[in-house]
């Protein structure tokens, strides 16, 4: 799938702002955590298939609510509004997780609860544009990259 | 959310042709299996709110991506193809299965594979509409229905 | 199963530290958020038979594990040390929250991080027994009961 | 962890046998299906924590149970009988099928439910050893090793 970062960069999101989130994650566990060795494993998720397809899946459903052309008046209103009940989007974002473990599930509740940097941005932001599903996937992209982050610890540190 | 029912149905999906499905993977468990009883399960399945936003959902994208209307060039004719390797669809459907237990995951990988009945016809038509996440959705509402009588069968023989 | 609750309790957990762990994770939520309602919530889910089986099986390996006839030396290591990368516990942890729904895997997340209550106690007591399948278990059903009662809030409050 | 095929052979299951079972998951894609090309991805997927640690708790629940000192009576039984409700053992296979992505879950389910070559042998056998969690385990990784395959299909054929 091509270009996934500028699909992100689109929607508001930099490749940086992800990896600000890993850094969240994880840098209680290193003593010098590397912006560049975080950048390789957020590069990692991000170029593979299952990951792409649901990034663009997210985003198209966003966009689609965005522009009123997404199911009916009732499920549209309920994405744009983000209603706590719908689950549809965290379902989406375990299927990212998932692919890295059961690490990358912890982390993912816990970012998803506690929101850091650009997760907050996006769930706070209703005005501009619908982020329902995006900051459900920036968390499971940040949440993927740091499980692999530390299953490879021993080797880094 | 209202008239799940109905927007099957708009689809060409009856709630005879799901319970054909469930009869297809539990009949062989039972000496006499009424379909009344399994119409009770599948009902069940298509009263919970998250069942009901994973249909929706999926239904939504399909329709979408049929008028062309979702995401990149790219993401649409994956969709409209139902690439092998496209596996959105699944994750809809397992978030639907998951809510059933283990039961429900292994009918659905069977139902996914076989494709008995409306599955199958669902699977093969590509000229009429896009069934990209409908089929798997059938499929799953069917092997949570019959994972749920399963679960009950003791007290049903 | 019989007595899953005199099981828990035989490890040490009681089922009012189980609905603290609720009341922790849904107070916030509530005006006025009654132990009776939340108990119920938790009844719920250790009737489930889904639910005890899991519950049965970890303490079971964490038991075995503490009697060293569980596997290999290896095995037993990192079961009795609770090894960071050891995931099969989460992965039992997860059999039980994803038959509530996203709500329970997100819940479930937060709270294996943010240790309230009885899961911190048992995370750090390496002395007594071993314990590294039983908090994680704790936190789903905690997690499991504080969805089933995020999704019923509208008729409660 | 040291010697999971050593393991493996220990419980009667080969690579080999793997092997042939992702061979009855893929040959019909394929034209000429290598056997060495399915052993690169059965490697591959043995040589991974996560899998590792699943399949070594899998077989010391089997091994505990046979030698009836894992948990209760009641749950020894429920062990020892494969009874049709128990869902640990999927759950666990599910936590190494969940690595591998969607079609590794569905792959699953269909093999779990045929039973093809050494799998359907470990069902039927209840006499020499428990293999309640083993044929799923094998089945599992069976399916994740398929997925992985039919991933990586375009640059091999």
């Amino acid at each position: 799938m091509k270009n996934i970062e500028a699909l992100l960069l689109q929607r508001g999101v930099t490749k940086r702002d992800i990896i600000d989130c890993v850094y969240f994650l994880q840098s209680q566990y290193f003593e010098n955590l590397d912006i560049n060795i975080i950048e390789h494993y957020v590069d990692s998720v991000l170029n593979k298939r299952e990951v792409q397809q649901a990034i663009a899946t997210g985003i198209a459903i966003d966009m689609a609510a965005e522009q009123r052309s997404f199911g009916s008046e009732e499920l549209q209103n309920i994405i744009l509004n983000d209603e706590g009940l719908f689950g549809v989007d965290e379902v989406l974002a375990y299927g990212i997780c998932n692919l890295y473990g059961s690490i990358a599930l912890t982390n993912f509740g816990y970012i998803d609860k506690i929101k850091p940097g650009i997760i907050g941005i996006l769930n706070d932001d209703h005005e501009h544009q619908c982020n329902t599903f995006l900051d459900d996937i920036v968390g499971a992209v940040a949440a993927a990259a740091a499980s692999k982050l530390a299953h490879d610890r021993e080797n880094i540190k």
